[in-house]
């Protein structure tokens, strides 16, 4: 019997070990054959499902996002306002989000010369800012934070401490031990809660 | 007479012109003939300056890290605690922060596979933190800053705040007009200053 070929699973698999290169050897110097290679495929096998390595970036651009996202909907499972635990999930505290973030310098650079995936990684910031906005929104309909809060800029500031303290712990892992990352995100946390603006009125 | 080269002039210029190169078209498209071009000189010109197309990178990272830290001096000659001047120099609030923005997405990209550009943004990043955290020390001094705050500490969060939302707009700038790229940072400055301590004391 024939081996029955899976084809969006081959897609998905190349999209996979694009983003892992690209995390290791950057855009610049990553050829289709290190794609081949490291999946024991022939160039050719690769450029069947992709016509450009601009395709190949696109694709494993999508699938860094949907990474992302999957674990942050797990997150969101258990406690839909769980604003700390989407923040875990986004910085770079393993080596598989480690190699996220370092894949995304990647992407962001060639976004500023190639239009479709400078669409792409802006929908996939707006569709984040959307997620996140949402975590808020539904916090403060449970009550559990301020209901003085813009969910809408609140999703902006919060975000910027993610990307911010994620770029720099990305580019200097060593430097950026949990406790160092972790620290701005909960004390921006502690900020929005509920309970603390009725301490502070309280006192 | 014959003409006298200036050549730390000639390197400053082929830096200069690939850092707003790579701002327009990326690190992986770029050749050392658009750098040659762009300057009307031939490519022979160019690698008398530098060596490779790394060497090159590196310049153009140091050129465009050296134009802010410029900047932020001259905010600072007049103003030592100006914390909200240095924002505005770091955001991309006009056409020539944009460009030196998107140049520095592809110097992160390439900082993953290139480690001389990688020791060269690590170094960056921690002079620009040291920087803020000198204007948070002056702000603390002066009296002008809650006098409970963690220099440090305050200077992660500053920067986080610059480089999230800076990433976002150098990417959609469309998105992000100068008031929402700016109100995240005035507000954070707001809860620095020293008067708003006494007032919620006051409360």
């Amino acid at each position: 019997m024939p081996k029955i070929v899976d084809h969006e699973e081959r897609r998905r698999e190349i999209a996979k070990v694009t983003a892992d290169l690209i995390s290791e050897m950057g855009v610049d110097a990553l050829k289709l054959t290190d794609i081949a290679d490291a999946l024991g495929y022939t160039t050719g096998v690769v450029t069947h499902y992709f016509d450009s390595k601009e395709q190949i970036l696109l694709a494993a651009a999508r699938r860094a996002h949907q990474n992302l996202l999957d674990r942050v909907r797990a997150v969101l499972k258990n406690d839909p306002a769980d604003l700390l635990g989407v923040a875990i999930e986004a910085l770079p505290l393993d080596q598989i989000r480690l190699t996220e973030w370092r894949a995304w310098f990647s992407f962001w650079g060639e976004a500023m010369s190639d239009s479709t995936l400078g669409i792409e990684i802006r929908s996939q910031f707006i569709d984040w800012t959307n997620t996140v906005q949402g975590v808020l929104e539904e916090g403060i309909k449970r009550g559990m934070l301020r209901d003085d809060l813009d969910p809408s800029h609140e999703a902006d500031r919060w975000l910027a401490i993610i990307d911010g303290i994620g770029l720099q712990a990305a580019m200097n892992p060593e430097g950026w031990p949990a406790e160092r990352q972790i620290r701005p995100v909960r004390e921006y946390v502690d900020e929005l809660l509920a309970k603390r603006s009725s301490q502070s009125k309280e006192s």
